[in-house]
């Protein structure tokens, strides 16, 4: 298996994006994937009750069990809470793509990240379809990771390569994310690409499994967002023997989904709002794993843990004792032990042990910054 | 009734502090509240699993359902997570002060407030007992309110006064806290001290019930503390006809109570760390109580509404809609209905409707701003 920093197109993908005029100054804003042959599709969004409407439509469009060829996603803009309107206007987003591509309209899969309860600008979108369709290049994976960030400081990227059987196999995955980011999940979105032909059923169950132990555990402000998604596209071009849940490469694909999304994961907490340091914190010898997780974030959402790491303070250790006590979870005084990395460095690790039983959790955090209270304070 | 926005001390009650150097340059930090007569009390304790000392021993002293003559607290030091021996230095407080005072240790009660995990320097405090004792006096709670302050930056206090039948009255109390605020309950010492005579049953059942709609309903960051402690001390001297359960008076007593501590929650979120806000937040129409409190907790609680209320930034509308739909509450989109005063003022109520039942649960805190990282960065 190699890994390189960078996204680099499977076969088959072609993207694209431009400044449609949802974000101000001519940022980059809506971006396009696009697979010449169809894929197949698994998707994650958030739990939040309200959800956007372009997780709604996708939603929609996934139950069909279709072939899909596109994503269409815009920042600037969440259309979340925006009632029917804002479902109408998810829709009529793939609408315009699937037009333009001679594709169906339930094959373009739609993601937003911005602003909530603002109405979308159709009619700008509508006018930079045919430009944003007329650029699609196997290369252009670069602009459409520019395209989907908000406060974001750097583009996350990353691609794996391996070998199925005779075949190269590439899995190639952006993120965008850095605030509102708590499990279940992240404000974030996600495009997964590959070339590879799996088996809906084996895509499915990788994308469950690799959720878990990547996205649903950051978390950068314990806020969860209404428009979380990620998606995953197989398009079949790299022609590898099918890879099912029976075959031996399954466990293949599922360990290089796992180091895509873990990575991915990792550079969102360390480009969370006003991060100075990226934290991970491991909860050993709870009395399951409901209780490890909870102390876990526990810690990872206390405010004044998080400050006491941003000035590398020693009142981090008495600021785990009160989170830990916090969590509504078995402990007690003299079996609780905590130890952490020097505090002064970039990266720390935190362990803490109940001493109550033999669960284990891992949860990836970043500190509490001016920065983040300023970004926050005057985003628009 | 009367309120008063100062402390007044109830007949055969006095009050000292001094400077006994558990904190730096010379400021007080040993408190003493002391009453003449026997009086009974009532508690209320942080739910945190991991007990202060001081804790831990008040509530043993509690148990025996005593007549207790003092409060000893100090600040700059939690006794907390100190293990046995931090036990052993709780109950030597109690100590120290039992013998100056001639009166029973059991029926001193402690309480500590500070850095947590370190150990409290005793011979320090042993020293200051006597000139601690010798000053008490009638006005002395002017002193104690500022020695239990830590990042406090005003002290809060309140006097109500009533009449029980020919017998005025008095219904003292003070606090303490300003970060480390969230329900059940905040970081918070609250001393709460009365002449009236009420049977032990009243005092108890008038507690229980103020707290869950005061020192509950407060939440600045939602981090837990390890020492939180409400005592109500009452001493009988106003000679007052008895207040018991069945009596008219009980009423009066409750609701005499109410406006203390509803008054000193109130003062603990204004002087919430770096607050420039006081937010009310009510929830309406929620499936049950326990639903409408958790949806209003889930704003209080997220950095994203407290960073936007800083900055005044319609933003929050967005970020209320994000918090309500994270609280795993029921709530549809086109049921929910936000609505809030004028941002720019320093009192913001924001009124949330769930469409969903008929419950309300209402919940204060405070904004989040540079200055609550600065004040939790830099603590010492």
């Amino acid at each position: 298996m190699r890994v390189y920093k960078k996204a680099i197109l499977p076969s088959g993908f072609k993207a694209n994006s431009v400044a449609s005029g949802i974000k101000k100054r001519g940022r980059l804003d809506l971006a396009l994937i696009y697979s010449c042959t169809p894929a197949i599709a698994a998707a994650k969004f958030t739990t939040n009750k309200i959800q956007a409407a372009p997780v709604q439509i996708s939603k929609g469009y996934l139950k069909a069990d279709n072939n899909y060829h596109a994503i269409i996603a815009n920042s600037g803009n969440a259309n979340a809470f925006c009632g029917v309107q804002g479902l109408k206007d998810a829709r009529e987003m793939s609408r315009y793509i699937a037009e333009a591509l001679s594709v169906p309209k339930e094959s373009v899969l739609v993601a937003s990240t911005g602003i909530i309860a603002k109405r979308m600008p159709l009619e700008k979108i509508k006018k930079a379809v045919p430009e944003l369709v007329r650029g699609l290049d196997g290369r252009g994976i670069d602009r459409v990771k520019q395209a989907i960030m908000t406060t974001d400081k750097f583009p996350k990227e990353i691609t794996v390569r391996f070998s199925v059987g005779q075949k190269v196999v590439t899995l190639c995955a952006i993120a965008k994310g850095a605030g509102m980011i708590a499990p279940d999940m992240a404000t974030m979105l996600v495009f997964i690409l590959t070339d590879a032909v799996i088996t809906q059923q084996a895509l499915n169950l990788a994308l469950d499994r690799v959720v878990k132990d990547s996205f649903n555990c950051i978390t950068v402000d314990g806020c969860m967002s209404t428009n979380d998604t990620v998606f995953i596209l197989a398009n079949g071009k790299s022609a590898n023997q099918t890879i099912d849940l029976g075959s031996m490469y399954f466990k293949l694909f599922q360990e290089a989904l796992n180091v895509v999304c873990l990575e991915l994961a990792k550079m969102i907490v360390e480009d969370g709002e006003g991060a100075t340091k990226v934290i991970r914190i491991k909860i050993d010898r709870a009395k399951d794993n409901k209780q490890a997780k909870r102390a876990a974030l526990s810690i990872a959402n206390s405010n004044l843990f998080k400050t006491a790491m941003s000035a590398s303070s020693p009142n981090v250790y008495g600021r785990i004792v009160a989170a830990v006590g916090a969590a509504g979870v078995e402990v007690k005084e003299n079996k609780l032990k905590i130890k952490f990395t020097d505090l002064r460095k970039k990266n720390v690790n935190v362990d803490v042990s109940l001493g109550e039983g033999s669960s284990t959790a891992v949860i990836y955090t970043s500190d509490l910054t001016y920065e983040y209270v300023k970004i926050n304070a005057e985003y628009n």
